[in-house]
C-alpha cells in the first residue's frame, strides 16, 4: 500500500494552480458582460479550497524532511493527478451557461486536458468567450503536461518501450530526478512558449481576431483541436491560415526536446532524427494518397485537393482534429485511411497521441531482424534504433504495448457497439479517443458531427478511452493489479 | 539464386498425385451419369503430363546423388508448391459444368486447399457429385498438408515464433530431417485418418447420406467448411448433427500431434497443454457471450441460443465456416465478435488458420513480464510458456508476425474498400481469408451470402490473402526480398 500523503500534497498544489487559473476565463466573461464569470469563480473557489485541504492533509510532520516519491507513488500520482484535474476542470462546464451534465462536463474536460479535442458543446460560435478560453487553456496546459510527463516520468516507468528515451536526463537514482526534472521542464516550457507565441502571431497575421488566434494557438501547439467555431477552420476558409495551421500542428507533434539543440544551431538533431524523418515520410505518403484519391474520385481537383488532403492528414495524424473540409463525405476508402492515421499518431515526446511513430519503427525493425534471422540462422544480429542497439527486451516491451493497445481498441469498440452505436461510429470513435485525435468518422462523431448526441454510458466509455490513451495504457492498467497494492 | 531442379522434382511428383486423384471425382460423375467426368479426365491428363515434365526436368544427373534441400529452397518450395497445386487443382472448375472463370476457379481451389471454405459456386445442392467431392478432397488434403507443414517445415523456417515447436522432432541438421519427417507424417496421417473415419461414421449415423457424410467429414476435420448445400448445416437442421460437427471441428483445431500420447494412454499431454486449455477457455467464453447476447436481444432463447452460439463460435474460431443459423442477422455486436474470432483462429499444429492461440498467449506473457519489470525494475524475470523459458527473441519474433498480420489485414481491407466494397464486407472478408475461416460478414460475403458476386480484382486480392494467411505470411514475404535472391 503506497503512502498517500505525498500524493495529496502534489495534487493539492496542482488544484490550487488550476483553481487560480479559472479566474482568467472569469475575467474574460466579466469584460464581455455575461454572467458566466460567476460560474467560473464558484468553480475556482471549490477547486482552490479542495486544493488547500489536500495540501494540509499531505504536509509532512514537522519533524520529518520531505521525501521523494517511490515508483508506486509515481504511478499512482500520474493517473490520479490526471483524473483529479479533469474532474475539477469540469466544474465550470456544469456551472456556466453551457450547463453540461456531469458525464458530458467530465468528457469535455478530459477531452481538453488529454488534448483529444472531441466536444459535446453545440453552438461554439455563440458560446461565451470564457468557456472557449477555458477549453483552450485546458488543452494548452494538457499539452505541456504530456510533454513533461513523456520525457521525465514515462521513461522511469518503462512504459511500452519508453525506456529507449531513458537517457542521463531521466536517471533512476532519486537524488537526481528532481533537479533534472526542473531543468528539463524549464527548457521545454521555453520551447513551448516560443512556439505558442509564434503560432498566435501567425494566426493573427493571417486574419484571425486576437481572441480566436489565442484560443486556436492553444489548441494547435498542443495538437488538441478545440475551436471557437462549430465549423473549425472552415469558418475562415483561408488557404494561408490553413498552411499556418498545418505548419504548427506538425511542429506540435515533433519531439519538443529536439528543438533545443535546433535553436542552438544544430538543426541536424531535429531533422536527422529517425523518428522525425519517418514521421515526415508517413505524413507525406498519406497526403499524396488522399490527394490522388480526391482528384481521381472527382471530389476536389489540383491545389484544392492537396490543400484539403494535407490539412486533414496533418490534423488527424498529429491527433489535433481541426478540419478545413468535411472529409467525412469522402467515402469508405478515406474513412479506413483516417482510422489508421488516428491509431498511428505522432512522435514520442510531443503533445501528439496515438501508438506513436517510434513504436511502429521498432516493430518494423523487429520484422527486419526476424527476416535476417530466418535467412541466416547461424548469424547473430542486433537491431539498431537511432544509432543505438535495440534489445529484444525493448521490442518485447513494445509488443506488450501493442497488444494492450489493440485489446483496448477492440474492447472499447465492441462495448460501444453493444451500447447501440453502428460499427463505423463505434470503432472510429474508439480509435480517435485512444489516439487522442478528436473527431471519429460517420454522421454522429465524424468531422461535421458532434459527441453531444451520445448517451451517458457511451460518453463514459470514451472518457475512459481518452484517459487510457493519454496515459499510455500501462500506467493506468498496473493500478488494477492486486500485486500493485500488496506490500 | 537457389537451384531449381530439386523443386521441380518435388512439385512434379505432387502434380502427378494430384492429377491421379482427379480420377476419383471422374468416377463419381461417371457413375452419376453426368458428363463432368470428361472435364476431370482432361484436367487429370494435363496435370499428370505437367507433373511428368517437371519430374524429368528435375531429375538429378545420373552421376550425382540426390541432394537435400537448403533453407532457401525449402522456403521457395513451400510457397511454390501451394501455388502450383492450387492452379492445377483449379482446372476441373474451369472444364466441368460449373464453368467458373479463371480467377473464380483459382479462388475456389485456393479456398479449398487452404481449408478456408469461401465459395463462389451458387446452387451447391444441384451441383454434380464429382465437383462436390473434388472440393472436399482439396480441403481434406490441404488440412493434412498444413499439419505436416506446421510441424516439420515452419519450425525450421522459424516463422513467427514457430521455433517454440522446434524440438528434436524438427532438428536443423539435414541428415535428420527426412527420416523424422516421414515418421511424423506417418503418425499424423494415422491420427488424421482415424479422426476422419470417426467423423464420417458419426455424421452418417446422425442422419446424413453416405456421400454427404464423407464430403462434410473432409471439410470438418480439415476445418475447411465446404458443404454440399448452399444452406450448409441448416439443410439438416438436426441438433444431434450440430453437436457432432461441433465436436469434430473442435478436435480438428487442436494440435494433432498431441493425440498420439493421448491415444497411448497419456491424455494429460493433450488436455494439460497450455494452448489447448486456453483455446477451450476462449471458445467457452465467446459461446457464453453470444448465448447471453441472443437471449438478451430476443433473437433465440434457452437451448436454441446455446446451440446456435456454440456452433457459430466453434465454426468461426476453428476457422471452419459451417453455419447452422444465419448469424449475419444478429447485428453489429455479433459482427464485431465474429471478426475478432476470425482473426484469432485455432491452435498451432492443427488444420485451423488465424493468428493462433499460442501467439496470443505469448503476447499475454509479454505484457505480464513487462508489468513485472516495471514494478520491480531491479528484478530479473523470464517468462515461461508450456513450462519452458520464453526468450525475448521468441517474443520479438511473434511481434514481427503480429505486425505483418495487422499490416496485411489493414492493407487488404483498404484495398477491397478501394475496389468498391463497403467497410463491413471488406474488412470482414479480409479477416476471414487471412484467418482461413470462410464466410465474412454483411449481405455479400456473410454466412448467407456468397463470394460469386465479387469482381475479379476483389477475388484476386482475397485469393492472395488466403494464401498469405495459410503460409503464415513470412514464408511468402521473404520471397519478395532482393536479399533472398542474392547469392
Amino acid at each position: 500500500m503506497p503512502e498517500f500523503r505525498p500524493l495529496s500534497l502534489v495534487i493539492g498544489y496542482m488544484l490550487i494552480v488550476l483553481g487560480a487559473s479559472m479566474t482568467i476565463p472569469a475575467l474574460f466573461d466579466f469584460a464581455d458582460g455575461n454572467r458566466d464569470w460567476q460560474g467560473f469563480l464558484l468553480s475556482s473557489a471549490l477547486t482552490v479550497f479542495t486544493g488547500f485541504a489536500l495540501v494540509l492533509a499531505g504536509r509532512p510532520p514537522i519533524d520529518q524532511a520531505p521525501q521523494g516519491l517511490n515508483l508506486r507513488q509515481a504511478f499512482l500520482l500520474t493517473s490520479l493527478s490526471w483524473v483529479m484535474i479533469s474532474v475539477f476542470a469540469a466544474l465550470p462546464f456544469i456551472f456556466v451557461s453551457v450547463r453540461l451534465t456531469v458525464p458530458d462536463a467530465i468528457f469535455e474536460a478530459v477531452s481538453g486536458f488529454s488534448t483529444t479535442g472531441s466536444t459535446v458543446i453545440v453552438g461554439l460560435d455563440l458560446t461565451p468567450p470564457g468557456t472557449l478560453l477555458w477549453r483552450g487553456l485546458l488543452q494548452w496546459a494538457g499539452g505541456m503536461g504530456i510533454v513533461v510527463m513523456a520525457i521525465t516520468v514515462l521513461p522511469l516507468l518503462q512504459v511500452g518501450g519508453m525506456q529507449l528515451f531513458h537517457t542521463e536526463s531521466s536517471d533512476r537514482s532519486e537524488e537526481k530526478i528532481l533537479p533534472r526534472l526542473t531543468q528539463i521542464s524549464r527548457a521545454i516550457g521555453l520551447i513551448y512558449l516560443g512556439l505558442s507565441l509564434a503560432c498566435a502571431l501567425t494566426f493573427w497575421a493571417c486574419g484571425m481576431s486576437a481572441f480566436d488566434a489565442i484560443v486556436h494557438m492553444m489548441a494547435t501547439v498542443s495538437t488538441g483541436g478545440f475551436s471557437t467555431s462549430d465549423k473549425s477552420f472552415m469558418n475562415w476558409d483561408s488557404p494561408v491560415l490553413d498552411m499556418a495551421a498545418i505548419l504548427f500542428m506538425f511542429l506540435g507533434a515533433l519531439p519538443l526536446m529536439l528543438f533545443w539543440p535546433a535553436i542552438r544551431g544544430k538543426p541536424s538533431n531535429l531533422f536527422g532524427n529517425t523518428q522525425v524523418m519517418a514521421y515526415f515520410t508517413i505524413t507525406a505518403a498519406f497526403t499524396a494518397a488522399l490527394t490522388v484519391f480526391q482528384w481521381y474520385g472527382g471530389i476536389h481537383e489540383g491545389w484544392q485537393a492537396l490543400r484539403y488532403a494535407a490539412f486533414s492528414t496533418v490534423s488527424i495524424i498529429t491527433s489535433t482534429g481541426f478540419m478545413n473540409v468535411d472529409y467525412g463525405l469522402w467515402g469508405p476508402f478515406a474513412t479506413s485511411i483516417f482510422v489508421v492515421m488516428m491509431l498511428i499518431g505522432g512522435c514520442s515526446g510531443s503533445t501528439a497521441g496515438g501508438f506513436k511513430i517510434f513504436r511502429l519503427q521498432i516493430l518494423y525493425r523487429a520484422v527486419e531482424n526476424q527476416i535476417r534471422r530466418i535467412m541466416y540462422p547461424n548469424g547473430i544480429f542486433t537491431a539498431r534504433y537511432n544509432e543505438r542497439p535495440l534489445h529484444d527486451a525493448t521490442i518485447s516491451s513494445v509488443t506488450g504495448f501493442l497488444f494492450l493497445y489493440l485489446l483496448t481498441f477492440a474492447a472499447s469498440g465492441i462495448t460501444l457497439v453493444a451500447l447501440g452505436l453502428d460499427m463505423t461510429t463505434a470503432f472510429s470513435a474508439a480509435a480517435s479517443t485512444i489516439g487522442n485525435a478528436g473527431p471519429g468518422m460517420g454522421p454522429i462523431v465524424g468531422p461535421a458531427g458532434n459527441f453531444s448526441t451520445l448517451s451517458a454510458p457511451q460518453i463514459w466509455v470514451l472518457t475512459l478511452t481518452m484517459l487510457l490513451g493519454r496515459l499510455e495504457l500501462l500506467t493506468v492498467y498496473v493500478l488494477f493489479l492486486p500485486r500493485f497494492w500488496r506490500h
